[in-house]
């Protein structure tokens, strides 16, 4: 075993105001005897990362001042705690970043991402925007040699976007996407790769819907156009899409999608609404007799395995999404390349230690 | 083939304003080559029907003046059009009430209930609130000697309530019913035979209540006491339930329901709300991987064999609910014991022509 | 309604010999208030009909003498009986051939196919090797204009394959399919439309696997091979294919496909054994937790639905498994040319009447 | 934390010959740092530990001469590995016996029961016929204090009736059980509780059968009578079973179900035949659109829930069939009723060390 240094460079909430805080002293991390240490070499942003950056509403009530921020990664096993007997050092990995309580029913069936007691990496707990992680052994997931790196540093919003297609299941179907977020851009790619059939996408943002052209929508259509209902329902047999994928949280998107979703069809609602909306239930859901299921992080594991099945088919596209690769020490650079629109998906390189 | 009178009593929709009209000269209905003429033995009377009676805004939009109503009921074939080979005469018998359209997909692969042009007898076109009634050969449904003509007449909402019971599925799980008019009562026997856990009850109404202990329930609550959610929570293994059959239509009872719901749980929902419900979907739905079912009629035919089986298995208790057995002359009498909560369902006798 | 001749030509089954006959004066079918008529413009060769044909066991036990064969078909409504009312004089159709009785549970459930009365057209009944045919308004499928006439004309057994694909589910999941003759082969492309993973193929026959490459496999092996079980495990992250679909019938096939099924996995099986099989019940099945799907014909009408969708997709290939298009004059060339394993699949045109 | 004693009282397989030694100078186990010391209470006696007894063929080629057998146990915890942080000593519990890898698909997809690494304990590795057992913490199962001893006791064979059970579904179905052995008696009662229909059980045994409709079935069929399969489709609507749990594991009786059970049904196969069956794939199989279902073990966890949720409802009875509680000490006589026949589940005290 390697030893550790004491400190290292980390990403914090530093203070409760807005940006992030460049920190070369930060201890490294405990380790408990299940644990793994893990030397990060990669690390991609959320959206969520944004949020905190930019000390939101959401951010100021849920992110403990002081934490590491970020949750997309990949990296190496430096170190295992006495207790592990699965993972080895050397082992080059990423993890899933819900840390459930393992022993609640959720836990034990597959769904530890929905554990009423859950921890989440750079948000509940210190992430990996930072030389080094520390995760239970139970989630790490070791990644096959043949995903490059700047893949596997994203496999976290990629299984986001696994689990929002595969839960409706969308072979040999037609598939509504609304809202093209670095989210809804790679669900194109998987639903193409998982067999879909007529591929639509609305989002507001131009250069977005070229790039879900590019990643295989058959037709893209700008949300604020009145008519796209219309041309939905014409694409699709008149009768709507069988699955809607909600990705935009946006009321307006959600609205005219349960309007044309097909009679008997699925949604899947993954983007956050910031308030409370207004549902017609009655002709939303009941009448037409729909099927709405909420998505948030990655089935454990059921999801890492489809992605991964669907990253070694190689019928899986999803590198023009990432479209900035830069280094830890520019963060500011990503951010703000995030806050112009310029960035879909900045990845980040971590220095060694 | 027996010649058939050429006018019969009918309760009817003459005029657009409350009430029904005792019709006695009403015509005979017209049969096409593949209808089947049924005299109607005894029909039930549904909410629906109260909402036609009391000439509801629902019913001002919906209900074209000059309609015979009702949709609920048994009776026996009495003609058979030239081209219907599976029905014979003097067969008992009721029917699906919704007329699909038979060709579109949701017609053609067991949805027919969701068809985009359906007609729903009783409603759309003439119904059985009269001596003869007219469907088409596919939508007769035979019933089995062992199922008593009063249960018989009641196969339509008793439809509804195994549609919302069987499509999250019960067995072996715990389930909330919000609402127990006349389906959610039904519902709890349906759930009780179909192998529910526990099942708890939610009502305004503490003599549904009551009868909903009788059914099967093992707790209910005032809806109006603040504290059943937590009692819920705490009956379900301080988990909340993982079925819930949203049967109510009321706001705070879908709000209520989607905050105690188990993470992972499933949402059945029929209750119709009369407006637009603000749903906090982050919270209600996404974060917490619910599924929300959107129910209404009955699945064309498995809804239909689902019944049969539990009926004839001896296990459903549904006498309870049939609180009043009158004769179609005073359907008056049946309308005011349903407005005055008396009654819970009223089956009415149709005089032989 | 146009008059119709009354004599047509048809190929039958004269005799309890082998061989079928060249009829030009066989009574047009009559019809009854329900039926279409269907002037058949192309027929596919199935090679049920070979069986026919070739007048083996199955045929002689089975095939009413006399019987008018054929059951792959496209052509136009040239007639319909009065109690018709969806389908128009002058539509381009295909039909479903297998006749339920309509009115059993698998009939109302959408499994017509598994009907204990079901009659298929060119077996029990008179079929399509014809200029005309009947069948119940029920059973007609009408046909995209998007789908050309070649394609149109073997729906049924593409149907089959594409029961078999989608009842297992591929998504993103490893898939076997052990045996390409023409369903199989088909297949292929429908397993690779539909999202699968890797494509893993075997048959005794070299030339149809190289077609199966051409058609999307990703490897594919001889039979006769006594390392390929090895090498699909190799080739499926040492754990075997999630997914098999068994279209051979051939018992060795059989017994080593169950031995490389991955644990957990799925075998959809189409192809008819001829005898007995031996299975090792514990190892094969339940130590596995296997999960056994027996497929045949097609439901009704989802995978009428689906199959549609897949090739209005624009991503599924079939164009290469119809090897021979020839009049029907020429039938004897056609099954010539099955005998030899020249020919994959025949199409014949049927001469206007 | 207690100190314990360096040897214990343990019933082990000390020599390749029949029988089990008594061996009261059994070092207890030693732990691991995820390990759980478990003092065992009460443990059952299953079928395999007779076939171990026994020393048939599968025992003399499967177990580890030395091994300490037994899996089905209740007891508490005693100790805790430094690692464990979930389980508390004192806590009362069984446990999972399938001790999967811990890192391939099935285990980490609630499947680790088909792990191709299992080991099972007192079978791979030391049981539970004795004062002290050692778990891994994530396999531990705290026990409701609502449970009796001597139900905890078995866990292990009702959940493999309850994942035989709750596999295909019974909710609302016909089900059809040939073979009521110890977990063919516990599924009638499980599958009542579950809200079956009709419950129909077939075996050779007379006295089973009197505690079969005991415990719930509605008829039952002495399997020598060659009428029983003509009985069943007459109690099926004469379409025969929709669901049929094989339980026997002997030919005729699978070769029976197949015959009867209806188009379309499942059949869940637990029982484990001694050779290789014919089965006529295409008529039982492929033309029935019957779907089969390998069972073993339990899922880990769904079907530990699901277990504990109907133990729970108070619906479950599975007193019946604990027809024997001894000491450990009089094991032969355990073994010698279960030998006899007089015996269906033999519950045994195990004395404090």
């Amino acid at each position: 075993m390697t030893s550790l240094p004491r400190t290292m460079v980390a990403l914090k909430k530093a203070r409760p105001a807005p940006g992030l805080s460049w920190s070369p002293e930060t201890p490294v991390p405990v380790m408990k005897p299940r644990d793994v240490m893990i030397g990060v070499t990669h690390a991609g942003i959320c959206g969520t990362d944004r949020h905190i950056y930019e000390w939101d509403a959401w951010s100021q009530a849920r992110i403990p001042v002081g934490v590491t921020t970020g949750h997309e990664f990949v990296g190496n096993v430096v170190q295992v705690g006495p207790a592990v007997s699965r993972v080895a050092v050397g082992t080059r990995v990423s993890a899933e970043g819900h840390i459930g309580c393992g022993f609640c029913e959720p836990c034990r069936t597959g769904n530890g991402h929905i554990c009423e007691k859950v921890d989440i990496i750079g948000i509940d707990i210190d992430g990996c925007f930072a030389q080094f992680l520390v995760v239970p052994e139970e989630n790490v997931w070791p990644v096959h040699p043949n995903i490059p790196d700047k893949v596997a540093a994203i496999l976290d919003p990629l299984g986001n976007a696994v689990h929002t297609v595969m839960a409706p299941g969308v072979s040999g179907r037609s598939v509504l996407i609304t809202g093209v977020g670095i989210i809804g851009l790679m669900a194109i790619g998987i639903a193409r790769a998982a067999g879909a059939g007529t591929i639509l996408v609305t989002d507001v943002d131009r250069r977005r819907l070229e790039l879900a052209k590019e990643l295989g929508a058959d037709e893209t259509y700008l949300a604020t156009d009145p008519d796209w209902p219309a041309e939905v329902r014409k694409r699709t047999l008149n009768q709507g899409p069988q699955v809607w994928l909600e990705m935009s949280g946006h009321p307006r998107a959600i609205r005219d999608g349960f309007k044309i979703l097909r009679n008997g069809g699925t949604v899947a609602m993954l983007g956050l609404a910031s308030n409370p909306v207004e549902l017609d239930l009655p002709n939303d859901i009941i009448f037409k007799g729909a099927t709405v299921l909420g998505i948030n992080g990655r089935r454990m594991y059921e999801t890492w395995y489809q992605m991964e099945s669907l990253l070694l088919s190689g019928r899986l596209r999803i590198d023009p999404v990432i479209t900035h690769q830069i280094d830890l020490v520019d963060f500011e650079k990503g951010f703000k390349a995030m806050q112009s629109g310029e960035a879909i998906k900045v990845v980040m390189r971590v220095p060694k230690a």
